[in-house]
């Protein structure tokens, strides 16, 4: 794909473009920890379903996956549980509320991509106790990405660990409706050591690229089934950024999913894998100058799903 | 597409597959002339992008478009307005609630796919009064389909309008939100209109293949813009399916609206359009067999857009 | 109760003191006629069980009764048709959502003093057509107040007929979920009919003493049943001061109804009822000086029904 | 009061007509402990302002106050505190939502007699620790009830302790909204503690009868200030009977609050409290036998604040 004709040409026209975006929009600020970044650091990875790399700006930012992770935890507990046993503890439809609400638990959490529906999931991984689930959460990341060089980000952890009476509440409620036998504190430490994952760009697109090549990585491996596959990239395209998934879904016409550090993470289906990464965030908690770009790549190298090519 | 190897035998196992939903759900019956049909009728016509047509079933009866007129609102209301004014009276998110819920209208409708937001998207076609608007959607359809043999069905029409206080209702509570300047008789009026018109299976499916084929018919005629086309079937993904949506998006995995009628127009964009009839339904208001054809037909065709090909 | 030493002095005190909230809140001006007042008018007036009056201000000033007719239109829906038949068809609890929102309405309105609820028990006044029950509601009034000068304030009922979405959605809704037989415009005409009866304070306040009484007008005669009489106070001190009906019941003790036009009618039962008449309004609809003046009345004379003589 | 002609037997023919409501609903099971009554036990006290005593029934029963503690803690929290503080972190209206839902939580507490504004009000009592809160409280309600034989039920705290994610979830919910600075896990001890107070049913009615004699014991002692007096009586007449106190108060007309261990507390202001015991609960979370013999008692004796004597 990277090798059609001025394709790369456009690409970078549209990091141009994107340019005017700089400075909008505040980085989060909700734990210290992420607070600590350079606002105006600005990565773009694209890697194909064919294994081609395109790259660009601050390559060697680690960043933590945050809600990325939700697509993670999310492909575990299927693959772990099956599609009956997670759907039955969480929904599937999108929900108005944000993402860190309490609201939209009724006897569950509406779908798997906000905080309640993530600690759903990070409750249905298996393992004898958090490390083990941790350990398998990472060996699974690795092998997605192709990098041994993941890191787990501890201060993330820590800052989150002391912060997070939101996530805890939600998991105290979840609880109470007996969506796990586990106990809170152990559910809750996995939800929030995968989300302090730490990654850099291009890591972060090639795990991509293997969703976008219907679960088999370019080495020809299978690493996810095409019915996990399809459910993912379907949440990721009904609920995947917060509450302007719908509009996101119209603009670019991708499955997407971001994450409070910045990071959004794009699958053109049959295409490829596109990561962008700039800290400053909009109102509903996604990239600014990330979802602009993404807007520009979807229009000048359609990469809209609901138009032919 | 339909030349490929085996491909009509697939499709006659899925619809042989689906005969085990026969006898499911109820016919809608909130008007006395849309249960006046044969509950057991049952159609499925496909349309290619390239012009390709393969039908089954009773494919003489005709039926009201209902929801799925909604589709043709946003288009017209579009293709009269812009996407800036439409979006500034209609929301672009998904909603919980039931598709008559007057509850998702804060200060507009959440989506141009619920009741209220097609009464607004109706409230935006243009034309002096609304025996000429009707025309224009009326001769609208009628190119999309290719066909002059669409009909508008007044005893639908009458019938809907002597009981649609919710409709009503929600067209007066628009009203009180400043959302059109029209009158809500005439707003309401072409509404139902729309809702009555009545359609054969291939006639439906034709209609849709352009939306597949990115707003181009099979001669080569663009009838839609591309951005338009996009948004329809970006907020079909996301809320054409009623409360189901996410699941029927999961399943499925293509955009697709249903309508109380018991038809279902599916979108799979680059190859083809499908249309189910089979009047039961679901407590959502979804075609019983028609959404488990389709379901079929995705798996055995493998129509699914978050899967390549 | 007048007679009492001092309370002369303390009532007048208590006006003086109201005096710093001159000029706060804002006229209504949903409809034209209503913003035809002189914003500065004021009244008290306080009329005994036992017949005593204490009058002060603008006498003469005749207003639309607007919410207040709901406590009318309450006590007649349950003098035709009994409780049970009553609260079948709308509910005793409060609602944190405004008065004229959709949301309380699930099949039936949450209490009969938000709009959704007094347009329901209007539809319960039994007469053969709105003429006739207009009739009655004015004949009732009439004898509550002892005046034969009661108004029917045209203009206003034409203004409010003219502009009435919201009500008229609200109706709506009502007959789609079979509340009513009727048609909507009576139902509703008879609604914006009783509010916009026109009355002075003393008129209003003399009104008030019946239920005071328990139901009893100072000759001795019985108008009002026991039962109606709690019922219609319990939901004044429940319901009717908004979404503020709380908090007034926390400072000021006794049950109250506020009207848009600027008065609110307190009852003491044993005691008296108090009719303040100042048009500004707060955000929650009532009116600012109005409620203060209570305040201030409820501790210098000592009011409160959950504090002991 | 007690000395009225009939009286003695009115009370008596009331608790007679009770007899047809044994049987009637289900004793609280959420916590083993509480399920651990006799379901038919039953009491009624009367203490009046004067200090009279009516008793009839279990009167050694000891059962825990539960959510009647939401009276003390809202008493205390405005003593050590000041009504300014105390509604600055807890709303004053009613909620429709269940007494532990989540929902009726947006930036604090809709009402102080939910659970999550009486763990709101248990933050807000004043000691060192725990233990020292909790000291106060038992003198305050010790001296309240002029009982010493006050008990802590320990099973029962301990039960609650261990299952109560639900009500940890709301007090980490408050805590992410900066409702308090304390620790989660001691705002919650407190709050347990609380409920776990256990009294005779005389005890809970002389306690009650501080609050219908306006703040001042039957020894002439001041122990609650009016102002307190009022917010708490008129509190309970909005909120006390959970989703049912709009009804309640319509049918009984005087403030209640009901506990989930069968006990329900009534107070007539300037006539005495009642107390009835009866663990069988409707859906609600209210003693059915309990409601209605109140009920019979406000109609037989008259005690319906909105009725003049």
């Amino acid at each position: 794909m990277l090798d059609q004709e001025n394709i790369i040409e456009k690409i970078e026209g549209a990091i141009k473009k994107s340019e005017r975006h700089i400075g909008e929009g505040e980085v989060a600020s909700y734990i210290p920890e992420l607070a600590n970044v350079d606002p105006e650091g600005f990565a773009l990875s694209i890697v194909t379903t064919g294994g081609e790399v395109y790259e660009y700006g601050d390559l060697d930012t680690v960043f933590s996956m945050q809600s990325i992770s939700k697509i993670i935890s999310l492909t575990m507990a299927l693959m772990d549980n099956g599609k009956k046993v997670v759907f039955s503890k969480v929904g599937t439809e999108p929900t108005p509320y944000k993402f860190n609400s309490l609201i939209p638990i009724d006897d569950r959490a509406s779908n798997p991509l906000i905080n309640a529906g993530a600690i759903t999931t990070a409750s249905l991984i298996k393992g004898e106790d958090v490390d083990v689930r941790f350990e398998r959460v990472m060996s699974f990341v690795k092998k997605l990405s192709e990098s041994d060089d993941i890191k787990f980000l501890y201060k993330i952890y820590n800052s989150e660990m002391k912060t997070t009476d939101v996530n805890r509440a939600i998991t105290y409620y979840l609880k109470s409706k007996n969506i796990f036998d586990k106990s809170v504190e152990e559910v809750l430490d996995l939800y929030i050591r995968n989300c302090s994952i730490g990654m850099k760009p291009t890591e972060l697109a090639r795990l991509g690229s293997v969703f976008a090549n219907g679960g088999v990585n370019t080495k020809g491996e299978r690493l996810v089934s095409e019915e996990i596959v399809r459910i993912v990239l379907s949440q990721m395209a009904s609920c995947g950024m917060y509450e302007e998934s719908g509009r996101f879904l119209m603009e670019v016409g991708f499955p997407a999913k971001s994450g409070v550090s910045g990071a959004i993470l794009g699958i053109v289906p049959g295409r490829c894998a596109i990561v962008t990464y700039s800290p400053r965030l909009d109102e509903s908690g996604n990239s600014v100058r990330g979802k602009h770009l993404l807007d520009l790549l979807s229009d000048d190298i359609r990469l809209n799903i609901f138009l032919h090519e």
